[in-house]
């Protein structure tokens, strides 16, 4: 039976997390999106940039905040093929990010339904409503490939 | 009686603070330290650079990592005048930092004693060495002075 297709951003995305496996970075991408059209977009790179930060998230936060000249990304979607850790929750919270959509689950560096479980914080200044699981085999599926290539 | 002085890259991290206060930023300042110099500082300044993550750590872990062109801080030192919230908190693990000595608390938006308390989390990927306090009443003096003057 054939799958529901999922969102173009989320296939982006995806598509994001596959040139980060190419350079030899955890595969993990993300894509903002405002009325319909991506703004920005990132894939994890922390050794290419020589950046901490750089998470797919962040990335792609940072360069959507840019190209709107606003610090805060109001009615914006962000699609990430991994649930976010807690600097990235933490970041879509600080840009106050409408709408999460991410795939796989990150039981050892989440940070939404993981660990700091950011957004339930009472402290918290925002809280995006969170979608999971979309397009989650497949993000799951290019860490488990990029991880057992290392061993 | 004379207070015992602040050490050096506290010190020039509420000048960094006072930095962001004249330019219109909530004044919040910090300082990256290896073997006793400075490789990379930075303020607040999310309203500046259009972008959301642009916080005192964030800017100074950033600036340290490019210049050591190396991802992880090993063995290095972060002053910042408050209290991390959650994202830099994990910017701070991300980057290995060593020892991470902060100024004043923050009930409202912090991250390591308060709200998701990022390094007690049993899946937090390293843990610095926390020591709080240190020019603390400097620090909250910059903020009460900051935002008095915008009510």
């Amino acid at each position: 039976m054939p799958q529901f297709p999922l969102p173009e951003p989320m296939r982006r995305a995806l598509d994001l997390a596959k040139t980060a496996a190419d350079r030899g970075e955890v595969p993990v991408g993300a894509v903002v999106v405002k009325d319909g059209a991506i703004i920005g977009e990132g894939h994890n790179r922390p050794r290419e940039s020589h950046d901490p930060t750089a998470h797919a998230e962040i990335v792609a936060i940072r360069a959507a905040a840019a190209k709107l000249g606003n610090e805060r990304l109001e009615g914006c979607d962000l699609y990430v093929t991994l649930e976010p850790c807690a600097m990235c929750a933490g970041a879509i919270a600080h840009a106050r990010i409408a709408r999460l959509y991410y795939g796989a689950d990150d039981p050892k560096g989440g940070g939404v339904i993981h660990g700091p479980r950011v957004f339930t914080q009472p402290t918290v200044h925002h809280r995006p409503e969170v979608y999971d699981g979309i397009g989650a085999g497949e993000a799951a599926g290019l860490l488990k490939d990029f991880f057992a290539a290392r061993r």
